[in-house]
């Protein structure tokens, strides 16, 4: 089974149905976001997963991209825990390759998700809004639902101008 | 088209047969990198593709893993570019997206991999080994190659243990 065509598909999905997401199909993403790897395999993200419409209402005030916030069925905030961390940029890197298995799943179960970067600016907001502690940071929020959008391809860079070196 | 099961059915490869990856299946890998996504799509991922044994040896003497470094048949070293660099903490995280579909698509592929991050304490060395500048910060060695080990399941942290809320 080949999965390029599940990553160069993927698209950042920010329109959403109002139907929900199943228990099952978001068990599934985070399943895929648990199964990241991490150096020395110490697994430092924790995840929030926000269903309640008043708690998203209350986050959507905190980011620039509240329609986004607020359209999507489900929030997974992200959570570096400081407790299991070893390394600030390999821990960072970890939680993106967390990010990325939960992105690709949905994508592969054809819900639509997409990455929120910006909202991290309010981690200490965030944090008071769901009752957590300081020993948590917050590292990504992924919105997902039912995409209600389609969209066609994307492009990248070259892959002549990302070699920088080649023997 | 579900890849949970190539996420949760990967493991670092750190044993490789002698036999060549061919430059197909190697494109593949780096195109599945090229996906990542990246904040503000800023791509800040940066390949140098080394098969040369010779400079895998001068590498295997900057790192603890030096077998592995010298057993693969390709490192493919990612730098993160800093002038297109713009949060260290989200462009750490987006190479760390890049790494993780290059791990599964070598999966995927049937070859094995393993992400190897302690040898970036040897960013200076092995930029001046490759003839390249300050202006790229190295973030992570893959390892890739034919697997000569197969390993069985792995585990990782209960899903109620990494759960901070829910509602």
């Amino acid at each position: 089974m080949d999965i390029l065509d599940i990553i160069t598909s993927r698209r950042s999905i920010r329109k959403f149905e109002e139907r929900k997401v199943s228990e099952d199909l978001l068990e599934k993403v985070l399943e895929a976001g648990r199964w990241a790897p991490s150096g020395l395999n110490n697994q430092p993200w924790r995840f929030a997963v926000i269903r309640d419409k008043k708690i998203r209402e209350e986050m959507s005030g905190l980011t620039h991209y509240s329609r986004v916030v607020k359209a999507a069925d489900i929030l997974i905030a992200v959570f570096m825990d400081s407790a299991s961390g070893y390394h600030r940029v390999k821990d960072a890197q970890s939680i993106g390759a967390c990010m990325q298995n939960m992105l690709l799943e949905a994508h592969a179960l054809g819900l639509g998700a997409v990455w929120l970067g910006e909202i991290i600016k309010s981690d200490v907001q965030i944090r008071q809004l769901l009752g957590l502690g300081a020993e948590l940071e917050l590292m990504a929020v992924m919105a997902l639902g039912h995409p209600a959008e389609s969209l066609g391809p994307t492009t990248r860079k070259a892959m002549k101008d990302l070699i920088v070196y080649r023997n």
